[in-house]
């Protein structure tokens, strides 16, 4: 596939400094740039790059003023990220087949009810009770227990395991390895001492637009439902525990962990390798760095912190300045 | 399935306070309960729910003195953790068939030797020299390496991925993904500098009564064995690495880290995001706070630790609010 | 299999101090050593049980001097650590039969091309245009997405899922679990603030001789290529975002992150649990603790480097004297 600059700049609405006429194929990283590619350059730490690509076209943001010449066409935008996400989506819809129809080697219960335009790949199990609504891709080696429903247009990459009872929602994209519903992590001692396991009766809800990362987990609620709210996106290798519930349009990035009951609000964006303690309460808006030890509710929306202790982001950056002088101190 | 109040307090041993005859069908969390169902309440910080409840009954501990009137009969127990679980164990076992039995698209090696009232789900691979004992269940998309070894009523869920020559014992619940007995983490540099594998001849072996949670990764020695002792308990993606040992009826919460050759002893309780460095003894009856670096030995018993450094709870308590006034401090 | 210790030494060139025609039949650890097997000392931690173990032989570094009589014989070698390793590997080859083959229940493209003396395990998916090479094994359950690459005589464990596109070079091992080439955590908002998707076009590409723990996560990158460099070792549930690249014969421990973008060089070694953030440099022969945070470039080689902030090893171990000393501080 192949468009001119001129067609991309329509297609994103941006504004063009040079030659319009260039032909694009491919996109490429602003530092890998070659004739005939497409980059974009939103983090500034990158704008050397600008002057030395050897990209056709680069994408920059509408505020942005280049320091010198440069070979490449600029597109200009209010947010670079935004379009050139645009316009790889749409190169992916005109290049990526979806994949449709039942594989060979696949175990599918009599009462499940599979959609139209689904895709179940070889050597998926689909339990009994099981729904996969329409435009729904199961990929191969995918586990479905009792009753799971999938709504319309997701997408479980292979290898994904959802135990029985589950819930996931239309427009989500689940990566391989993710577990979604094991047993919440809950023993009681009895009176020897010695730990018995409590019955998780209850399930996992995903809604609608989620992603869930490589290897994450999600434990299924001792009783209710786990819950994952719209459009909120796990990178790979989270752990939510029983009865936790994550609200809307949250991120949160790799190896995270969120102990069990922990409620985390709307609108989060939470850095990787955190720990949230149990039981607790998260505003919305809430930003965490990266690394730091969530122990207590937060109250007040739209803070950030960070640290251990957590700290608002200034007074950690400002503990790190004094930890280097304690470190040198005799 | 319905109970009365009357039959559930019997079954659990417990003083009725309220009506004995309401009929119970299904289980609540406190704050999300209705009419018909039972709760517990263990935590204090869910007291307040006590009061608005809708929650036919509630089980409550034989200490715990209301400080107002509730809408819910009260059912004291000595543990109301231990006795909504035993609850929920009855029920479960009343309400889930157990599977059993041969699906298709089954591998087993002709020599492997398939217990009775065993359950091999489908796309699961049996290698040679198996043993699968009475009432275990293979779930889907397993592999079980050859010799392996599994007791008797046992649960491996779906995808769980076991290597050669390892162990597990009776009664043992292993979540789906979680990874027994790959290679110890083991290299050394040849005389040009460049990393040779050190082979991995050891196995893993998994006592009875050992629950591992879902995408744990736990590694086979080197020579000998690595061990999980009786009734241990681990959760989500905890990785234990080559030759570790881990006692009886130990906690690990989740994304905890152990590094080879380290020994944990029985009774210990380690929180979520933990390391232990390599070739480490930690002492019967420890408890780890979350997120802590163990870089020692542990010798003295039923110590509670936490932080990096890794200080007595009170201390490292201490530590903390000192880390708050360094914040501030110019 | 059965071996003198005088045709033990001369496999691995050490010298021989005690009975030269014991008789060896199995590896044990030192601590756990009983006649007939041998044993090496390498971490001084250990030494005391060279004089009490039951081993026949114990491989031992030319400059040790026992400072007691031993019962075994010992075998004087530059690095007992590569030597024992050697053994193993000599008895493992001699011992291990490889797998070769096609079993039943796999799905193979019809243009995929397997090379010969490759294994292909039950209920494995080969998709479209995928390439195995001469002596590879992929084992069951395993996924390999279109146009995969594998070269020759690596080993894909059981239920590892490689993405479409991805490279994989020659005498790889990748374990159990591990997912290469899941979509980048990339997302732009939208004029709303709803996070969309960013398209990840490009690949992951695994050069040789590099080996993969379970449950890793390797994000492919958004344009180009997530990279990692030949020789290069990652323990169990390592996460490398997306455009990341690491360099040759580094060490990465396990549960250890690194952010999108970031650069990692030669002959590094890092600890478990580590944090990277994105888009750093990190300079060749670095050495960084367990449980780091690294949120800046290193530029200078070879350096060792711990903790939050991330400081000289010895300002790091000053750090924690003076945290300790905080702890106790009013």
């Amino acid at each position: 596939m192949e468009f001119t600059i001129k067609q991309i700049a329509q297609l994103i609405g941006g504004e063009v400094k040079g030659n319009e006429n260039l032909k694009i194929h491919n996109f490429a990283k602003i530092e890998e740039g070659v004739p005939g590619s497409i980059s974009f350059l939103a983090n500034p730490k990158y704008e050397a790059y600008l002057y030395s690509t050897e990209s056709s076209a680069v994408i920059v943001s509408n505020d942005f003023v280049p320091k010198k010449d440069t070979k490449s066409t600029l597109i200009s935008v209010p947010n670079p990220y935004l379009s050139i996400s645009q316009l790889m989506a749409e190169y992916q819809k005109l290049s990526k087949q979806k994949k449709i129809g039942r594989e060979e080697f696949v175990k599918v219960a009599e009462n499940a009810i599979i959609g139209d335009n689904t895709y179940l790949g070889s050597f998926s199990y689909i339990s009994e009770g099981v729904t996969v609504e329409i435009g729904s891709q199961i990929y191969p080696n995918t586990f479905l227990g009792k009753n799971v429903k999938i709504g319309k247009n997701t997408i479980i990459y292979a290898g994904v395991k959802i135990y029985d009872e589950c819930v996931i929602g239309d427009n989500c994209i689940i990566h391989s390895g993710a577990v979604i519903g094991a047993d919440g992590f809950g023993f009681a001692p009895d009176e020897h001492g010695i730990f018995q396991d409590i019955p998780q009766l209850g399930n996992v809800v995903i809604n609608d637009n989620v992603s869930i990362g490589a290897n994450c987990t999600i434990d299924r609620a001792t009783m209710g439902s786990t819950l994952i709210g719209k459009g909120t996106k796990l990178d790979n290798s989270v752990q939510i525990g029983h009865n936790v519930e994550i609200g809307q349009n949250t991120i949160i990035a790799s190896q995270t962990g969120v102990a069990g009951s922990t409620k985390i609000g709307n609108n989060c964006m939470i850095g990787g390798q955190v720990g949230f303690a149990g039981h607790l309460k998260i505003a919305d808006g809430t930003k965490i760095g990266a690394q730091s030890g969530v122990g207590k509710n937060i109250i007040q929306e739209n803070q950030t912190l960070a640290g251990r202790p957590l700290l608002p982001l200034k007074q950690h950056l400002k503990l790190l300045v004094n930890l280097r002088k304690l470190s040198v101190q005799q």
